[in-house]
């Protein structure tokens, strides 16, 4: 069961609104990148006239960045989608006004946002005069349960969970692309959507930073099991980090929830602080291996199979290659860039370690209290 | 400022359904030893005609227990409180009945449940009928902040945070017994109200387990700070636990958003597992305190001090300075049973480690980011 009827058909133009470079762009990056859906256009009047791949490689689609959303209608859009993640989630005044042109002129509009479109008065009212939706990606069920335990999971699943250093360094880019590498292969694998960006590009899961926290580790629990209904192996996107000093909550509910046999760590080369908290430091790249094993170990003996390394800032491939090859030395670990290089090696290092890491074996119910 | 409308002055009764001697009822037993409200009954038909402190000495008051909703208005009940915390926070419909019943017979209605009573239509009209008020001690601020970080908090407030190895053992308890103490030796403390029943107690708070979970941190560092305009020695009341299957991301979330300076470690004597989980296993304490200060370190450079140890199924006090005894051999570390013999030796240690402790220097701010 999803929370969200995420529409993969319709035509759409992602709004990023003069953000089209920005970190926070992350969800128009990801489903131009790793989507399925026809996107027609980016709205960025900051970029207007360009691609989407020439502004942001990561991209790779040539997607045109127009003006105005009466340009995305003329190339065919049926629905805008905003594409930035901004820190607390709000819709901006500025927002509202382009979402109200878009209804006007019969666009479905779909968000992610802490702020629920369908919620707001406002939007709601708008829509029902244009007779179009609001979609949000981000609502989450309403009834929701707390987790029963690992050891209730289908005999036989295998569960890899993304961690990283820091938000928005490719955690979710990581796991879509363990998971196609491992369906390539003839794996049964499935990639678990735990955000708002995700799901657009999965077409179904469950935004668990949007969940009341008494119940992220139920949620992560549920979609693992409804990961299980269509796959053996399955790639989780990790949310946050252990050591962020906003999400570190919703990462350890995500990894408790999970359960996962095997973790993969993704981090940003260079850097030395979570994005916008430069009074915290990332802790070296051992120690954080060591306290996501020590963190999760009680409820899953995990392991650290890989590390991630995000290496957008260096700009030759050989640059790219001697810091991975300088971040093996130091964790003794496979390192690559995923995205750079594909997830080839990741995936090898993630089957070994499965080998290694014993399968829980499934027990009868038990209650749960709290 | 404070999420909910708590009554601190109509008289109350307590409704507990049958379960006044269970866990659970520990919404009830901490209103009837902590809070200074006046509760005239407790409604179980279970334990009808006994009182409250000979059926749970914790309670200490001998409120009288009685079956109906009947006998509790006759002794003055203006209020009905419901004083058990289920998993999940559901409101039954045996719950649902008697409420029904209460608002019927002129009492507001108060609950802290995960369910909000305001928003379910059939008692929202019922209340309107009735003309009473129905109250929501879990009911969480619209408008939730991302943390700013701990080098914002006012100088010269030092925060101690009450940690367990599970949900209901006592962290409640401790933090509040800790701020009576240092109160009466007068410090300038205060009690943070993180749950329904602290805030019941202390009439302000949030409940950070209903907060979405991307604002557990931020709704932490905001209790901190309005702590901070109560006094300048913040005992916070710590959720769930570290290694609790369900609600560890509240508890990491609410460790990083307080961002302490000292740690209080909770553990129920004899505990192995966490209650209804019984596939997980409690650590031991020394690798509790070493993971407790692992997690807390790079957000904030926190120090266990103290275990608080719950030796309530030890029946005699001989028994009880044996097991305290032995965890301090096994730990290093000042222990006691607070509710049980006090907050003097645990208080002695929280300052000693306090003034090993550096506080951080307050700095300018910075903007935030996710």
């Amino acid at each position: 069961m999803s929370a969200t009827a995420v529409d993969m058909s319709s035509p759409v133009a992602i709004l990023t609104d003069g953000l089209f470079d920005d970190l926070h762009a992350k969800t128009a990056h990801g489903i131009i990148r790793y989507g399925q859906r026809d996107v027609v256009a980016v709205i960025d009047q900051r970029f207007a006239g360009r691609l989407a791949n020439e502004v942001v490689p990561f991209c790779r689609r040539p997607v045109p960045l127009v003006a105005t959303v009466e340009e995305a209608i003329a190339l065919g859009a049926r629905a805008l989608l905003i594409g930035v993640a901004p820190a607390g989630g709000r819709l901006t005044p500025e927002w509202r006004r382009l979402l109200e042109i878009a209804m006007a002129a019969s666009l479905d509009v779909e968000a992610g946002l802490h702020t629920e479109l369908a919620r707001d008065p406002g939007l709601a009212a708008a829509a029902e005069r244009a007779g179009v939706q609001l979609r949000d990606l981000r609502v989450v069920p309403k009834e929701l349960e707390l987790p029963r335990g690992r050891a209730h999971r289908r005999a036989g699943v295998r569960v890899v969970l993304t961690v990283g250093s820091d938000c928005a360094i490719g955690k979710m880019s990581v796991a879509l692309e363990l998971d196609e590498t491992a369906r390539r292969r003839g794996f049964d694998s499935c990639f678990v959507a735990t955000g708002q960006t995700g799901i657009a590009i999965a077409g179904w899961g469950i935004a668990v930073d949007h969940v009341i926290s008494d119940f992220v580790a139920g949620a992560a629990e549920s979609l693992v099991d409804q990961g299980a209904a269509r796959g053996d192996l399955l790639f989780v996107e990790g949310q946050g980090a252990l050591f962020h000093p906003a999400y570190s909550g919703v990462t350890v509910g995500l990894l408790h929830g999970s359960a996962p046999d095997v973790l993969v760590l993704a981090h940003k080369h260079g850097a030395t602080s979570p994005y916008g908290y430069e009074d915290t430091a990332i802790p070296p790249l051992a120690a954080l291996i060591q306290a996501h094993e020590l963190v999760s170990a009680p409820i899953s003996e995990a392991r650290v199979a890989a590390i991630a390394l995000n290496t957008a800032d260096l700009a030759t491939d050989d640059q790219a290659r001697a810091a991975i090859a300088s971040v093996e030395d130091d964790t003794g670990l496979p390192c690559d860039d995923v995205p750079r290089f594909g997830a080839d090696r990741l995936l090898d290092a993630v089957l070994a370690t499965l080998d290694d890491v014993p399968e829980t074996t499934p027990v009868g119910e038990h209650p749960v209290a709290g």
